[in-house]
């Protein structure tokens, strides 16, 4: 699994990124429910309401998060579903703990 | 062993910044001898010359690191010896290990 470490780091030094990885974990117990389950992810939407950060803030944080490759979105209809990339994020803290 | 996670993340956010903390780990393989045994440290200058780096450039990467507490610093006459500091970094990364 290659990871761009530079780009990782980068979207972890904001706390309301790290704050996002940590609700898409049990996106139940940090969303209200949408219509679309859980399963295909969390969309974006509940993201402005639960930081009461603006839209295109909000999206900045996760296209950071994204390129990054901490998650993964799906467009269904109109409509961004974000999920975590549990593989990257694995691939990260293990290849901390060796290199660190 | 409070930890600044915004300063950590973006000093670690450069690959520069990662490799001096690499280097740190083993000051003896990784530079020339130096007066001052690398138990106290391992003097500024040294990273000049194995970066290529300006003093100048080498200064605001090793400041970064301080800012964020993965390494200290001890001034020795008129020169600065940085070692790591292995508690914050085991910190940071138990941290990342439960919360990511």
């Amino acid at each position: 699994m290659p990871i761009d470490l530079d780009e990782i780091f980068k979207a972890l030094a904001h706390p309301v990124r790290r704050d996002m990885l940590v609700w898409l974990k049990d996106p139940h117990t940090h969303f209200l429910e949408q219509d679309h389950p859980f399963e295909i992810g969390v969309c974006a939407g509940k993201f402005d309401h639960k930081t009461g950060l603006s839209q295109s803030t909000v999206s900045g944080h996760l296209a950071s998060l994204q390129r990054a490759g901490l998650v993964t979105s799906r467009k269904v209809g109109q409509w961004n579903f974000f999920k975590r990339n549990e593989d990257v994020i694995q691939a990260f803290i293990t290849h901390l703990y060796d290199a660190l």
